[in-house]
């Protein structure tokens, strides 16, 4: 902050109360969380009102400023990392609830409400809204909009576009799109609110939005189980399909190397089966209304599953403790990765038929390049998605494996592509994929999405450098 | 046909066995359901491959002809009418189901398979493609996409947006948008196809998709009850979502008026209750799973309603027949109002918990206009989706009606608008409701949807005077 682009005083000038010169306020959000990325800032800025915002994005527009929207700060893409010659704009202090529809189940937010508070807001109405991510204490309802968040949840209740009923949107020149609509059917014209979500900053600044909430379940019942292989695991899933339907609320996966991580790293961790297995299953199904057989359905969900082969062993949680121990392996694999040296990692998706197939197959692509590799592939395996996530081996150093990674990458996505599936599931593109979204976004749909950008920030102020 | 445009020969020679003549054929094309729009058209096309369609497209792209779309004809806004100068473009014979995933759940069909055959395909594979729709059987997919269509299972599976995962879209200008993605996640840039569905073919041909299929539940109830205000149909569906959650596939009201018309006008229809009530529910429930206490848990709801006092009388069906038989007094309403005179008509929603209050407003609105109006105000009261239709007084004449219905509807509009309402809910906009989309689509939306309008279509090709 020591040189101050020419037009910062009279930004300063125009919004004294937004703009923050405090290096201590500031200097937290210029760091990406996982460290790879050192921002800057020409000026920030935290506004208060939408009105500060269309006011600042007049602006910048006037000055060809560029503007880099910041929400939580806890991307891994590089999305929302400032640039000494523009503004970093932080929703952080945008932060009111504005409006509770218990009846209509709806919310009206600001965009810089932690997604935490949301969550606990409409439990107060004895209501839920399901997104769940690691980072849900710290993160944004904006970011989680402009990414089009996913987590444990999506199997059930789908991404976070899915969870908005109206958007409001300040865009690159200044207009308010106010589509704060809490309709459930509205056939009126392009659907907006769904090219602004997922756009990662580049179109526009979210600033409101009206959040679905969902009924409460009153049992939530938590299974963990072993299979040996990927083709049982896609067994079980579809056997729990024709048991719960939409019932199931979480299904994910995680392999032992990764259970050996968390039980290594992690404070008090158990060993939840008696024995080693390839792979573990955790899953929670849920219920409504004022009595539930949830638990005896589980059980004979999972009773059917050991008959078949599909399972080795199961256990359903006897209680929340223990549901909790078992979602702390998964939800710790990442900080107990980071704990055994350096990680190549990949956010992908697959057509679930093919994740067995792609997993073998993916397996024998990055041990032939690095033998002594350890996979720690874990994810939403209901939603085809695995963090593909590769450790460092005992017996190479960091540098050297990292260097390999870049080599092993490239390939990994070849093969992502070849059986349909994507290199970017729900972490998003930001500055590190731009590569990849040129190369594997089929047919024309690169060139539209640059017509559409060309179209609503012709002069490219908005995260620039973010997709394309 | 008698006066063939000039450009007719060269597109005939150029795909000669999707250029179809025989007027007998190309009749029922050229009228809209209701009666209300005749059209006409330069030339009629039915291709058979996409590649035909691509090259129709680089045709008119190049001759500046217009193009309307159409699917199975089943729209009531004038949304697919052919022109004089113009192709009408039939995607009736591009119609296969190109694929099935059974194991991951989808479904990739051509825009020209009816709706119907997409369903009882997936039924075959004992899964289900939840959207039902009256024109079930005529509607084509291509259509419910380019109108994101509704139909009575929103309230649990979403609209036609909500069931696709992957779109295939000819632009206007030829370029092949391939979104044929299988993936339940997929972050990687801007979400195009939620930018052509319900964009009612201003944007480019829809010719392919890839649909979600859901688990088919193994168990479905069927209530029909009575309230005597929509407060208290209200508090029905509050009480259902909490003892069900989203295991309420359908939550449907009717007037007792409408009764009156089924009863006098069906073939065989029985007053379903013993007593005249003011407002009739109707609701499917579901449930997945070898075991099944749908049935309690039903009567369940239902007798905590009524000891409530939010229902005055009410039945589970004691077998499919009679479950069919309540559905079709539901699905023979509007057949019914035709045979009672004319009907001025209004596909509205609200915010759920705006609806009693606006029935109140909206009736006495009508009345003050129009005193011996017969109100015929049914539909999707779970999404707050409203099929507003007013009947034709006894001791009025059809045209006297009809010019009033011209002074009713804007005020009605206006209504619902200062309830935060929609003009249309699931209908669409196309040739009827364009002065209303400018209007009503707040901020500034409409000036947003012209802009991407004019950077994808800049000829003004694609189906002109539909939206605009």
């Amino acid at each position: 902050m020591t040189s101050r682009p020419l037009w910062f005083d009279d930004l300063q000038a125009l919004m004294p109360t937004a703009v923050v010169t405090q290096e201590a306020v500031i200097a937290p959000h210029l760091e990406e969380s996982r460290g790879r990325f050192q921002g800057a800032c020409g000026a920030f800025v935290q506004p208060q009102t939408v009105d500060q915002v269309q006011r600042l994005m007049r602006f910048c527009a006037d000055r060809q400023i560029p503007i880099v929207p910041q929400g939580g700060n806890t991307g891994h893409v590089g999305g929302a990392v400032g640039r000494a010659d523009g503004v970093l704009l932080s929703l952080s202090k945008l932060n009111k609830i504005r409006a509770v529809d218990p009846i209509g189940g709806t919310m009206t937010v600001d965009a810089g409400c932690i997604l935490q508070t949301v969550q606990q807001e409409a439990d107060r109405h004895d209501l839920l809204f399901p997104l769940s991510l690691a980072s849900e204490g710290s993160c944004q309802i904006g970011g989680t909009l402009a990414t089009n968040a996913g987590g444990v949840h999506v199997v059930k209740y789908g991404t976070m576009r899915d969870l908005v009923l109206g958007l409001e949107v300040v865009l690159a020149d200044g207009r308010i799109v106010d589509g704060l609509s809490a309709l459930a059917k509205d056939n009126t014209g392009y659907d907006l609110k769904h090219l602004f979500m997922g756009s990662e900053g580049t179109l526009g600044v979210i600033t409101g939005a009206v959040l679905k909430l969902s009924q409460k379940p009153t049992a939530r019942e938590t299974a963990l189980f072993s299979c040996e292989s990927m083709d049982h695991m896609l067994s079980v899933f579809h056997l729990f399909r024709r048991h719960f339907g939409d019932g199931i609320e979480a299904f994910e996966m995680m392999p032992r190397f990764g259970i050996d991580l968390a039980l290594r790293h992690t404070e008090g961790a158990r060993d939840p089966l008696d024995h080693e297995h390839a792979w573990y299953g955790l899953v929670d199904v849920v219920a409504y209304g004022p009595t539930s057989d949830l638990t005896d359905r589980l059980m004979g969900a999972l009773t059917v599953a050991i008959e078949q082969g599909w399972v080795k062993d199961g256990v359903c949680a006897q209680n929340l403790t223990q549901a909790q121990a078992w979602w702390a392996l998964r939800e710790g694999m990442s900080a107990a990765q980071k704990k055994e040296g350096g990680s190549v990692k990949h956010d992908i998706a697959l057509p679930i038929a093919q994740v067995p197939a792609f997993m073998t197959a993916a397996a024998a692509l990055v041990l032939s390049l690095c033998p002594t590799a350890r996979l720690c592939t874990f994810g939403h395996v209901g939603d085809g998605n695995i963090h593909y996530n590769i450790t460092q081996p005992v017996d190479m150093d960091r540098a050297a494996f990292m260097a390999l990674g870049a080599e092993i990458t490239p390939a990994l996505y070849d093969l992502v592509a070849s059986y349909g599936g994507t290199f970017s599931a729900e972490h998003g593109v930001g500055r590190i994929k731009r590569t990849e979204l040129a190369a594997y976004r089929g047919g024309q749909a690169y060139s539209v999405m640059q017509q559409i950008k060309a179209q609503l920030d012709p002069q490219g102020i908005m995260n620039p450098e973010v997709l394309f």
